[in-house]
Order: structure tokens, then C-alpha cells, then sequence
């Protein structure tokens, strides 16, 4: 393949479900994938070493981790100590919501993406389960989109880079039953808010109950190793 | 004031002559004013203590330093070592541009305007002297703002934080006017982008130069201690 006809992207990873099958979806599509995860003072610190593993295992052409401390700024359960994570559903905006953390994540993305004359940015966002998140809208990616092609160099010379979230419209089971038809060993992925440092879910989280409803609604037996 | 009638900004601050006007502008229209420092592997760390110092000197509320390591992504002069300052000005977009980084320093900027519930961001970007840096462009700004009204619980529930750029159309000279008729003092402020640990200015790159021709042109003697 020559570099006039390489499409390259920067996938948004955090060794979780959703952007683990994002990867295998933009490698099913032919590009060739920088993946990016973020060291912001999480309390679930065994994500990093999970998209580490993804990473490798899936053959990406690179993986990057940003250092930012989100501590700093606070506001959020992830982040701040002193907020715990929940064990049963809120209605509202969860405390497990980091301010402006999709944001943040797509810029740094688009500042690689800039770097590497990059065509797209990939992020696993999904407005089914998430609903709890204004960044998590289709009318936000939208909006980014419009933003980051006026941001840079190859807006301004005419080549926007693309903002692309395969999973939007999708539910957990069928974001699952894609990624297994596409090969994705969930085994190496991580998607609790409080996993402990041997990786093990608590089971108990959001993001826990979604992952393990995913598993069943898809008929499909469910690797996560739990505490 | 009661806190009905609060207004609170975020405002980016580097420490150079820009912001610390942009501080004084924000003070001078009733904001409780927040000041944001970004610890990036930037190689002119000495902004840094510009920043805190002007903030101190100011009276601002608080001032917070978000450590966040853009040499990770590389792709500029001021984060990449293997890439000289240039000491005369170029066509295009210079390498001093780091890739996206209004974009990145807005999106934390947003987390914890989000986190206070601030009015407003200020940036103290300039279209005059700047406009080699797409992000420097009232039509970015506007697609900014935007984008992070979608983004945030406060614009979810009808309340947007603003995106205030003051200096968007002013001159150097005209800034620096502004900045000494509100009383800024700017020997306290730096802008050299290879600044000595010991805060003199180089004198010879961009930034040294439009500041240089901005006291001549306001007519006011330029305080800045030069190597």
C-alpha cells in the first residue's frame, strides 16, 4: 500500500470493551491504528496496563500514554479520592463523569493526529448506555468535528481529519457479538471503575453491571475475571 | 456580592504579557478570577514562575498547574528538543505552533470551569500578530464555544460557559496600553519562548521580537530583562 492511499488513525484506548472492538473495527476497515491512553490519576490504574496488553496483542503500529494529572482539577469519583464509586444506578449525570474528559481525550488525540498526518480520530463512545453524558451525544461529535477542522494545519489546508464513533448507536450486546465476529479476545480487557491491580472487576460498578448485562443479552459467555 | 451575582472565569495563563492583560481585563469587569498553568515539557519552564508569580501578585482566587506531558506527541519546538527556536520569522505555520494546544488547553480549562461552575474561559489568543496559528482564529473560537456547550452538564442544563478572547483583535501596542491604563505591572510577566532559568528573555525569537516591537509602538519603555 502506498502512503497516498494509508489511512491512519488515532484510536481513544483504555483497554475497555468499547475501545478495544473500535480497534479491531478500524483494522477491519484497513487503517493502520496509533492507539492513545491517558495516565490522569484514575483510581482504576490496571486499565493502562490492560490497553498495554490490548495493544500489543492486536499488532497496532503504536501506543502512546499521555501523562495529565485530571487530579489537579478534581470533580469526579475517577479522579478524586474523596468521591466514591457508586454500586447501584443515578438517574441524572453519574459521579463517575470526569469534567470535560472526552473532550480533553479528543484534543490530545488531535494534537497526535496532527503529528501524524492522521485521517481520523476513533473514539468509543455509545449513546445506549451512556445516555447519563452530555459528551457522549451525537450532536457533540458533531460539534467536535466542526471545532477540530478549524483547529489545525490539515483543516486549514482542507484535509480534515474525521471524527469517527463506530459504536454510537449500538447496545453492549452488539457492540460484543461485532467484536467476536471479528475475532476480539475479551479476556484482555478491562472495564471496572475499581478493578483491582491484579485486574480483577469488582462486578458491582456501572460499568461492571453493562459489561456483564452485554455478555448475557449477547448469549455469550463472559471472560471477565471478577474479585 | 451574593452568590447569585458571582461571575467566575477560568483563565489561561502563561505568564506572558497576553494573559496577565487578559487577568487584569477579567478583574476590572467584577470576575473571581481562576488562572490555569499547564506544565507540558514546555522548554521555556521558566513561564512557569512567571505564572505563579503573576497570580500571586494579582490576587487572583486560585491558580492551579495541570501537569500534562505533550512531548509524548512531539511535532513542535517547544516541546521537542530535536527542534531548533527559530530566530527570524517564516511564512506559514511556524514550528512553534504546538499541535493543537488552544484546543487541548481549553478542553481542561472546560473540566474545571465545570468543577467551579464558572461563567466563562478566558484565553488571551490574537488574530493581529498570530496569524500563523489556526487556532487563533475568531472562527475557531466560535465553533469552540459550541462544541462546549454539548459537551458539559452546565450547557446540558442551559447555562454554557462562554469563551471570552478580549485580545482578539488588538495590536501588541494596543494590548500593552490597555494592560498599564488597569495597572498591570509587566516586569512581572515573561514571553520569551527560550527564556534563561533565571527569566531573561532571548530578545531574537517570535515571541521576544512582537513584544519588543509592542512597547516601542505603545511608546512605553519595555520592562523585560533581556540576556
Amino acid at each position: 500500500m502506498s502512503d497516498n492511499t494509508l489511512k491512519r488513525a488515532v484510536i481513544l484506548s483504555s483497554g475497555g470493551l468499547d475501545s478495544t472492538t473500535v480497534i479491531a473495527l478500524a483494522q477491519a476497515q484497513g487503517y493502520e491504528c496509533h492507539t492513545l491512553s491517558f495516565d490522569y490519576g484514575q483510581r482504576h490504574r490496571s486499565e493502562l496496563i490492560a490497553a498495554a496488553r490490548v495493544s500489543e496483542k492486536m499488532s497496532v503500529k503504536a501506543h502512546k500514554v499521555v501523562a495529565l494529572d485530571l487530579r489537579t482539577i478534581g470533580g469526579s469519583a475517577l479522579t478524586d479520592s474523596a468521591i466514591s464509586v457508586p454500586e447501584q444506578a443515578s438517574d441524572g449525570i453519574p459521579v463517575t463523569y470526569v469534567p470535560a474528559r472526552n473532550t480533553v481525550f479528543l484534543s490530545i488525540a488531535l494534537g497526535w493526529a496532527e503529528v501524524l498526518g492522521a485521517n481520523s480520530i476513533f473514539i468509543g463512545v455509545n449513546a445506549v448506555d451512556y445516555s447519563g453524558y452530555p459528551d457522549c451525544r451525537p450532536e457533540y461529535l458533531e460539534a467536535y468535528a466542526k471545532m477540530a477542522a478549524l483547529a489545525t494545519k490539515a483543516g486549514v489546508e482542507g484535509c480534515p481529519v474525521t471524527i469517527e464513533a463506530p459504536l454510537l448507536n449500538m447496545s453492549k450486546a452488539e457492540i460484543i457479538r461485532v467484536g467476536v465476529d471479528l475475532g476480539v479476545d475479551y479476556s484482555l480487557t478491562l472495564s471496572c471503575y475499581q478493578a483491582t491491580e491484579e485486574g480483577e472487576a469488582c462486578g458491582k460498578c456501572d460499568s461492571c453491571r453493562l459489561r456483564r448485562a452485554g455478555f448475557e443479552n449477547a448469549g455469550i459467555a463472559d471472560p471477565t475475571r471478577y474479585v
